[in-house]
């Protein structure tokens, strides 16, 4: 990822210092105009934006604690971790004199540069503006979200939650279909209006969970629930896991247990709230 | 739901007659214009397209024994269940000489007879084409999978299980979000792109399955490790249910520590397969 991302500087014409803590891994960068600094030390002091990828917060604190001053440097730091841990090194930076903006990267290495990938971008708006330039250089979606220095992280795991659920869901149902000798192409072809039509639900949801209020027209959430039985069924009968779909099943009981069963779906965002669930 | 299917031939200007096990709840259909059957034996006997729609595949086989004779009849059953259900359905009923076609419907009751609502159907060809037109006032997607009754149930519980994973997948990063003073429909919006992407990923994942082959370039399951335990750690941070996120990391855990790191997320369609995941 770190190559991908002074690639895309370099590709964009900017003056590009690397380092990484193993040396030698830069080299092809150098063949296409990158400078290499013997420290991290000494690649800060020669930039004025620094950005940091490495594998966890963890490493990016140390890193830029190894780093010299970093006083009047714009600090980008796209490491992954969780939303306190990059609330933390905002901290950190921002008490040494530096502006700091975090980013998450929301595509994989070879998609880095293109005009359609995403990077969510928070902290501090104004070095996030001056440097706006640049940053589009490594995703043409590039977003900011405001001065938290932890939103970026927090969506990023908000959306990878969503894909996770998504992808586990199909999966399992792709388990069921070829089981029964069934293409999942095929499935995917015949469904593609209700898959289509699942995301545009998404914003009613999301508009009850922000007001609380679950109680809608035709919502019934326990008109899944036998529908969740037979999924739980059909895969007993296939001899396919049904510790996913008795999952559901369990969200579900529990909201309708709790007298809830008439509400929409968003109502369980509630058992999630709760810290645990009833499977 | 029967009410809504009953409507909308009567809208079509079908003639139809009704029958429930529930004497009075056809009334607003007979304003309507509907004949009121006294008995299912009664409804069966006045009509060529028989149309079944109860709570469960058992209760329409009952309905259909005590139906009397359903010789030259065609039952299209839309009632629920899983595909076994339904190819035991379809078995009874064409030994009695009807023609059978299983239906699911993919909607909900209101969006009964729209243009846009799904309805899988799959059994006898030739008769599903004979009704085509009439069925097709239920909803106007109406797909025809193939001659395996059980197919439209094991799409719509496909479809149905990729829904829930979607749904608790973003309903779980709902309760993160919330949890920090963001409003989900931002996310919403500022996801909208990678959603969409999202469900372009789908096809590709479908080929790996149907081909078995879940080596392909960029696909390392395994750099979705480090994510997972992000937001279990976020989660957990958070107060907010560990057990949805920690089930992902179950699912990826299980794959690597089967040597199968590199390959695309696809491959989790194995240990769905093997009938027991390691969460």
């Amino acid at each position: 990822m770190g190559s991908a991302l002074a690639g895309a500087f370099l590709d964009g014409g900017q003056r590009t210092t690397v380092w990484n803590r193993t040396p030698g891994k830069a080299d092809p960068l150098v063949a296409r105009g990158a400078v290499v600094a013997a420290s991290a030390e000494e690649a800060v002091a020669n930039s004025d934006l620094v950005v940091v990828n490495v594998k966890g917060n963890e490493a990016a604190r140390s890193i830029l604690a190894s780093a010299g001053s970093l006083a009047g440097r714009v600090v980008v730091n796209l490491s992954d971790g969780t939303s306190g841990e990059a609330r933390e090194v905002a901290t950190r930076v921002a008490e040494r004199g530096a502006e700091y903006v975090h980013g998450q990267i929301m595509t994989i290495a070879p998609a880095i540069g293109h005009a359609d990938s995403v990077v969510f971008y928070g902290g501090d708006e104004g070095a996030f503006n001056r440097h706006r330039a640049e940053l589009l250089l490594l995703g043409g979606r590039g977003t900011f979200l405001g001065d938290d220095a932890g939103a970026p992280a927090l969506f990023g795991l908000a959306m990878n939650g969503t894909m996770w659920g998504t992808l586990n869901g199909f999966l399992h149902a792709a388990a069921l279909l070829s089981s029964q000798g069934v293409e999942v192409k095929r499935f995917v072809e015949a469904a593609s209006a209700s898959l289509t039509g699942l995301l545009g639900y998404l914003p009613s949801l999301a508009e009850e969970v922000d007001r609380g209020e679950y109680a809608v027209p035709f919502g019934a959430l326990k008109h899944h629930l036998p529908a969740a039985d037979d999924l739980v069924r059909e895969s007993r009968e296939r001899g396919i896991d049904v510790e996913f779909p008795s999952y559901t099943l369990g969200l579900l009981r529990a909201v309708v247990e709790a007298g809830h069963g008439d509400d929409s779906y968003s109502r369980v965002v509630e058992v999630f709230r709760s810290g645990s669930t009833a499977s």
